[in-house]
């Protein structure tokens, strides 16, 4: 008798803004097991949000709170140093916001994943991450907390005692260490489609990633993220949904066990 | 044996922004019995409210939601033309988020009251009434809906099965129907504190008002709304409280009993 | 010897938000004479504003600025109910740091043109007509008024002695007084190419319009306005490009002579 | 024959959101020579800058732009981190966005002084320092640029030939090397506003400042900034005025000579 591997593929939705479509949430939610949707500060309105919860339930997908520092006009790319009690507060107000949605709709939200430039910060910086695990540790202990994988923010999760879920991506280049490589840095980005799924494929079975330099390095991955916003977005989920299932992976949102 | 004579004083609070302070939320909260904190679409911002909310239990003032328009930079007192869904959804993720800083804080949600043109719009047009009463009854039933006294938007509270609360105001004159006389016109602010307090002293004790044109009018009030934001209101909330409680009436949260 | 018949074809463009793409504004810039830009507004930021204004200079593009009601979350397109003064206010705010970006690249502003909810108030508004008008006048009287044809706004213009310029649309019906055939009415929207084409062919040569009802209805067409939003929006400028070209009509600004 | 030694006192004004009032500008505004009016990125909006340059015109007070980050909520105050190129385009979006209520009104810009976290940063760095400055003089080459005496700013601001004016602060303890003892330590406000007249009188006519150690340290003293939003702020501005001019010491708007 053998074990189900399962693994969990996530994508940030939501993110649009009246007119301003960002993505195609509709054409990417069928290759997932979990949205992140935005709380309407770096994209999103009380209405998408609306929408969005909808669409996720209509396709079985767990849904997760995506907050972010207050800035659309930066889409929440930048990063802001604000004191770590606004931090926590801000958590809280987007957090509790998407939570309505999803029980107006007779749902439960199933996770947190903060975005953009406050992924980046809580991934380093040790007191970012305690605010904002304390806010969803605060507001409700059975929330799932997804972050970069070997972060400071999976590491203050842990400590709070929440559940985490490491995050990883198919799309983009590890280092010798199983950080990212900077964007900053050629290579980067992995480009060939089969070069993303071949490293998908090594990350979740063999819990391991070649790194730059061409090591096997140790990672843990629980859940895949899936840019929506690309050209590219719907055939590469497509097709990262179809290799995995094909290696007899099972696609499945994150639930700690 | 008589019966306990009360009535709710409330106040619109939390509507500072970083600082640029509005009103004096600490002298006055002494006073009231209800508080509707605002929810960062025209005042407030996550940390304000979690400020206000704390400030309240501090005071065992109940706690309500005073969502908005979207309007920062006209404090949403401008009037706007939007779909009823999209009502309808400001008011979830307002009451949501604000519910949100409450519920960490170990106290409930008591009740909401729309501001400004969103509250001015739903006293006057059914649809907009609907949707937020709807809005409110699907987040949570047990919440009070506090309205304009004789609106559409108790009208439609009621029609819902929602527990509603009747507004009057202080320091406003009212016409023979028993509507507000709109602010356009000379006399609509009744600035004398006593003739104030007179007035309110009537509306609890005889249910009446006595009108612009001297008539005395059947009127419903359920609480009082003390303006926060002029130069006097702490010594105006102040001689309200002391007068009412002079009259043997007893200032307490709105419990629909 | 005849005269050079010629038109202008305007787009409204610079309406992205960071990584939210509205139009292909480099797609479309080829076939336009004239470009209303986004003043941060409704869309559109500082960078986007920069950007664009430059890539209308490099295809001889006029820039005219396209301010809008403070309304990020809605586009402007939520109708607002506020002051004329602070509608004249927000004209000369947006207008003139457009004309910034204008001045530094070492152009000049061509026109301006309202956007969504505040064209359509000022169309039918006298008082919002008068309080754009008087911006516009006082800013820069050289500068050049585009408004729907027929409109209040038009009239405003012409009665303050500026030059204006009447805007009708390729893929829109009109009534059988020359107004726009409400979009909430079946057939408001002409969906063929052809006949949109046919339609602005008319216009330009006949200065004539078939309504809905087929009867041939005089009107002042001195820019088109192709929307660039669509998603057949390059083909379809192209095509109205080339057809005009092919009557014999030259694309160009307008330019009041 | 002696020289008139004069100086200038400048404050922030305009940062008033609809009916959130910051300081009283009304007030403050007898007392200065130059007013640092904002733009609408930290506070502000169209119509609040109208008022302000009215205001100013009338009390004959030098107008100048106070840009900022765009961060209402936070009131600009919170360091973000973004491109040099988007530093210098808010910069030309919100200095002629306040120059078009300028000159419509027929007066003419006479500075710019950013704001906040923007202030801060520019001090310290020279690449926002050059972006700020190159926006300012492609603006317009005449505009003088106030910034923190002995800063980054101040230096790029020279390089590029811009007029500078350095400012210094009534109500702030300097350290041994002419910087500002930060905020975070203790003494670093002078309370006393005897002592505050004192430094600012030494400042003026020694051009020195005693230390927090007591050195005697020389420092440029061009424009000396009066904080307009705290509640002494009226007497104070008063109080600096009246014992300046008992000096001799004129009060006049810097002007480079």
């Amino acid at each position: 008798m053998g074990c189900m591997m399962t693994i969990d593929l996530n994508c940030d939705l939501g993110e649009s803004l009246a007119t301003r479509l960002v993505g195609n949430d509709e054409g990417i939610m069928p290759y997932l097991s979990s949205a992140n949707i935005a709380c309407g500060f770096h994209g999103g309105s009380p209405t998408v949000m609306h929408n969005t919860v909808q669409l996720a339930m209509k396709y079985g997908v767990a849904i997760g709170a995506h907050p972010s520092f207050h800035d659309i006009e930066g889409f929440g790319r930048r990063e802001m140093n604000i004191p770590p009690g606004e931090v926590y507060d801000l958590i809280i107000y987007q957090v509790s916001a998407l939570a309505g949605f999803v029980r107006i709709n007779g749902s439960k939200l199933h996770h947190v994943k903060p975005h953009g430039a406050l992924y980046n910060m809580a991934a380093r910086d040790e007191i970012y991450a305690k605010s904002i695990v304390d806010a969803i540790a605060d507001f409700d202990s059975s929330l799932i907390l997804y972050g970069l994988s070997g972060s400071e923010l999976i590491r203050a999760g842990i400590k709070r005692g929440l559940v985490t879920c490491s995050e990883v991506f198919a799309d983009r280049r590890y280092q010798d260490d199983g950080s990212l490589t900077p964007r900053t840095k050629p290579h980067a980005l992995i480009t060939r489609t089969n070069d993303a799924v071949e490293q998908v494929i090594r990350m979740v079975k063999e819990k391991t990633v070649i790194s730059e330099n061409g090591k096997t390095v140790n990672i843990k991955a629980e859940t895949i993220c899936i840019h929506g916003d690309s050209e590219h977005a719907i055939p590469f989920g497509k097709e990262i949904r179809t290799s995995l299932e094909r290696e007899g992976i099972t696609i499945k949102a994150f639930n700690g066990a």
